[in-house]
């Protein structure tokens, strides 16, 4: 007998079967080649759109335990519970899953929201994208241009 | 002299300076070692998350000129103008940008509501996830068991 040394995994695993994957009423999170899942986060008394971030399994596994979203760094290569140093914590209303289960959608409620993002805003998505006829440019969501 | 057969760059590059990159009025779209951005895309109207799905330049770049919206599949490995089948053709009403630039936030008109995901359904986002106490599931949105 040879020991397993390998921990049990914290999901189920995707399914082959498309159907199941998709209508089943399992948890099955299809994390890609780098182990992780697009996190989609709201919040959940606006709708608005706060962030885009990554969860690997672990992630996944403490926002669902805790309540509290946790992400993973890319950057950092690290577990990344959001708003531990800042304040601006998460709150997870609602969890949801699209259809082959490589996306999550959290609805959040923020313990501190003028700190969702790093660069001291509600949302991380504070530009729009703007053809000015020579050059695509990014303005604040008043029409004005960014500051440079 | 030796001819440069390389294209030219779609979009100015991601700069170095991480105020230029999140405060500057120009649009420098950070894609990934795949070439990718993730986009998330919302109900203009709604505000409901329809689906996540992924960019290269190329489909950015035809996204902001032709105001219908176009991916990059990942799994088809082609260009891909969503709807040009089904008929779920993606008017495009706003582009954001989020800080670090390496997502697009898209604000749509859709064509045909009912075929914006490949199941028949609205959204990608048709399912919530639960917890029993013994295992994670995903029930509908009103919370019934998914049919499996």
């Amino acid at each position: 007998m040879t020991a397993d040394l390998s921990p049990a995994p914290l999901f189920a695993a995707p399914s082959p079967d498309h159907h199941e994957q998709e209508e089943g009423a399992v948890l099955r999170p299809r994390f890609d080649a780098a182990g992780l899942v697009t996190a989609v986060v709201t919040d959940h008394a606006s709708g608005e759109l706060l962030m885009v971030a990554h969860m690997n399994d672990r992630a996944l596994a403490e926002t669902l335990s805790t309540g509290v979203a946790h992400y993973w760094s890319r950057s950092r290569n690290t577990l990344w519970k959001k708003g531990e140093t800042s304040g601006a914590l998460q709150n997870v209303r609602e969890v949801r899953v699209d259809c082959d289960q490589d996306a999550v959608w959290l609805k959040v409620a923020v313990a501190k929201p003028n700190d969702t993002c790093h660069t001291g805003r509600t949302t991380c998505f504070y530009r729009v994208v703007a053809d000015d006829g020579q050059n695509l440019t990014v303005r604040d969501t008043a029409g004005h241009p960014a500051n440079s």
